[in-house]
């Protein structure tokens, strides 16, 4: 595959990831996340949800997913500033996740109040004969406003 | 080189990381991030401060290290749950960085009061000819009390 190819299949993975979160789609994160199944050398799989500890391992990760889609009425992510960073077999995608979600409401059957969150993202991918599939994923608040420490675009 | 071996070096460079933060040094922190210097393949290398947007590319990056060591009179990491996750030329290192810091005091001369931050790291390595290169840094404050979602020890 050219370079070029590679990177979209790389971003595709990404947004199916954000699109099975959308959906509450807990078979599809989970068949996203890298596994024994996907074959040797497998090793530990890590994630981080924003503000969370680390969690380490199928058994945490796809647990804190269960209990984040349970509590979670409504969520959508607008990603931004997606870049895909290849080398060989693995890549790490950067992106903003503009994030506006809603858990149930008080009344049964009513939407929650609407939360706008601003995340960033660092999500580890490696390729398999499944496709590319997760290998860790950092998310977290972006909490400091644009001050002189916000750098500007376009630094090298 | 054995698996232990190639953990080993890994977690040197890990720590070699965190050593040149405390110590303040910004240079030997600039030979460990990867550069173009380390040759092809090289894509940008992409970094997250606890609440920080993301940062992308070298200038970005290591004017960021240069703020925060000109902020910064005293830094120690606690590193602890250091956890290594290889895949052939590439390494994921998780931790919990527990840091101590403390900022210059308004009387010159003086040390500013220190503040204790509980903050989870993935540090992702590439190997170079000149040994384990960061590659991504994303770290982010433990916001969360030890609640329900917290998880126990030992998933898999």
């Amino acid at each position: 595959m050219t370079h070029e190819t590679e990177t979209e299949a790389v971003t595709a993975a990404n947004t199916a990831f954000y699109e099975a979160m959308e959906r509450g789609d807990l078979e599809t994160v989970s068949a996203l996340w890298i596994s024994d199944a996907d074959g040797p050398p497998y090793s530990g799989i890590s994630c981080v949800h924003p503000g969370w500890p680390m969690l380490f391992g199928r058994g945490q990760v796809l647990r804190s997913y269960a209990v984040i889609m349970a509590n979670t009425e409504y969520i959508q992510f607008f990603l931004t500033d997606v870049r895909v960073s290849l080398a060989g077999d693995v890549a790490v995608v950067t992106c903003t996740e503009n994030i506006l979600s809603g858990g149930p409401a008080e009344d049964e059957g009513e939407l929650g109040p609407l939360v706008g969150q601003l995340v960033v993202a660092t999500n580890v991918f490696r390729r398999t004969a499944d496709g590319w599939k997760l290998w860790s994923h950092h998310a977290s608040p972006v909490l400091t406003e644009d001050e002189d420490e916000t750098p500007s675009e376009g630094g090298s």
